[in-house]
């Protein structure tokens, strides 16, 4: 993703609390609280410019979400939709997923949703993708029993990665698809990385896999 | 795959026990004799016209191979190829793979390959899949402690329902490219239908799993 200087960003973000939640360790355990009411928690982490959790927001009023973006560059241009869509139910987070467990607990979120999160191509960095064990077992420890993680991609090695690292965990894959936009999946939200590559014809990837209880 | 009317195949079979192994029950348990030494045993499921077995009986003289397919009409060609290779190490099982428990008992078998299997894509006829659950504890039953399923195929349906059988089954999913001609994947041996459908400019979808030990 560019990015580019944007000195005024963090004033945005600084000004908009509703929105960008400021103190996010603050509501750990309680972020029911933080949404007014008792509806099942979704975050999406690695946002970006927030095109996926807008459009899921309103085909979901019963569901709240919370978007985890790292860089206030990217994270304020979500901010200015959001802003101008006024949506009681999502909420936007400007951290870095490692810090995940300092701001829910267990049982706080009920689905994981990961898109088109950067690949680490190279093996030694396979640490940074955000589907390596180190980051499975964050989600598993902010999730409710029976969690689940809803992962989309272009990038094939990344997706057959994912799978074999979701596989490792002890998860267990409930749906795959290899062409998402040639299958049946109804309800597709596109995110901003799909619709570039799948207007440039790349297939996209998506699975489901859910955490069992022992 | 076409059949034709082969009335001479039965004759043909018949007279060539050392290759195509009759009565196989009478070596449940004791199939290391019937090759005349150790080595592991690899059999894969649906072996049609012999292509894959023969090429890897070649590529690795110290596997036992065993290959199974249900019509006369095709496991012929793969005895002509037999007959005219003479290897040492492959066999062929002219049997449903329906009654392979009756046939291999528990440790007999290290690997099971399926390549290509029957597609079945309507969801009635699942069972039928030779990844369904029934076929997977009957794999399960021959094969060793951490025993492997190598599974290739163009069908992208049978390949994303297969993912998760396997992983509903428990199977550890090892290994996976979702473009095996395209992969570092090394010594691949194609089938037949690979052949057919690579040139078709299909890609070749392939993974391993493996069973764990409870
Ligand atoms: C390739 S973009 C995809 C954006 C969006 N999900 C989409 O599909 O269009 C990946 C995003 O994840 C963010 N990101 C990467 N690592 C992160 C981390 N550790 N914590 C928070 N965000 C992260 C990046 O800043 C970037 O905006
Ligand atoms: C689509 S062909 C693939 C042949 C070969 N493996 C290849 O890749 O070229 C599937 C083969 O599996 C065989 N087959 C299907 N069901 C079987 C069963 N229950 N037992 C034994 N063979 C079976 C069919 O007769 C056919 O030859």
């Amino acid at each position: 993703m560019r990015l580019r200087n944007k000195p005024w960003a963090k004033d945005r973000i600084a000004e908009n609390p509703q929105y960008v939640v400021a103190n996010p360790e603050s509501h750990k355990g309680n972020w029911s609280k933080v949404f007014g009411n008792d509806n099942p928690i979704h975050i999406e982490v690695g946002t970006g410019k927030g095109q996926f959790l807008v459009g899921m927001a309103k085909q979901n009023p019963n569901v709240n979400y919370i978007g985890i973006e790292l860089f206030e560059s990217i994270i304020v241009v979500a901010l200015d939709r959001l802003i101008e869509e006024k949506l009681p139910n999502l909420k936007l987070l400007n951290v870095d997923a490692a810090t995940l467990n300092d701001i829910f607990g267990k049982n706080d979120v009920e689905r994981v949703y990961l898109n088109f999160s950067d690949p680490w191509p190279k093996n030694r960095h396979a640490k940074r993708r955000l589907t390596y064990k180190t980051f499975l077992k964050r989600y598993e420890d902010l999730l409710v029993d029976g969690g689940e993680i809803h992962f989309k991609t272009d990038n094939q090695g990344l997706f057959e990665y994912s799978l074999t690292s979701f596989s490792e965990y002890g998860l267990l894959l409930k749906y795959v698809s290899l062409d998402l936009h040639k299958s049946d999946f109804e309800g597709n939200v596109m995110t901003e990385y799909e619709e570039k590559f799948s207007n440039a014809g790349q297939r996209i990837y998506r699975c489901e896999v859910k955490y069992l209880n022992d």
